[in-house]
């Protein structure tokens, strides 16, 4: 299985969905982006079709959205 | 690992999600809920802190609001 790419931005609510799903999906199946320090990754992020973070990025390319931190809009400030 | 259950409403945003959360987490490791057909279920989201589905509920207890399909309030009626 190729791996997911967890996009985040460092917040609270990203640091414990980041916990849950390295836990549920296995740490070695997943690659981690925090684009609030790598600012070069926010348009990747947003090219991907990602609208708010954190938000996890399956191998076959479809964007799951989870609660709730942050707006790409604002992480592009 | 104890399961975690996945509760939905059967809409479109919901079985693409089930889709992808099935096939990262494993099949075998969710029970699925349609709370959309099993209205006396809706409660139980809703005291497990589910404000929309579909949301996934880790083994921790944690939940994991996935995307945007339906909110809670409009499937108590």
């Amino acid at each position: 299985m190729s791996k997911s790419v967890f996009y985040h931005a460092g917040c609270p609510v990203c640091v414990s969905a980041e916990q849950d799903l390295l836990s549920l999906v296995g740490a070695e199946n997943v690659n981690v982006v925090h684009v609030g320090i790598n600012k070069e990754k926010v348009q990747e992020a947003e090219s991907l079709g990602i609208k708010s973070v954190p938000a996890l990025v399956t191998p076959n390319g479809n964007v799951l959205h989870i609660n709730y931190g942050a707006s790409i809009e604002d992480l592009k400030n």
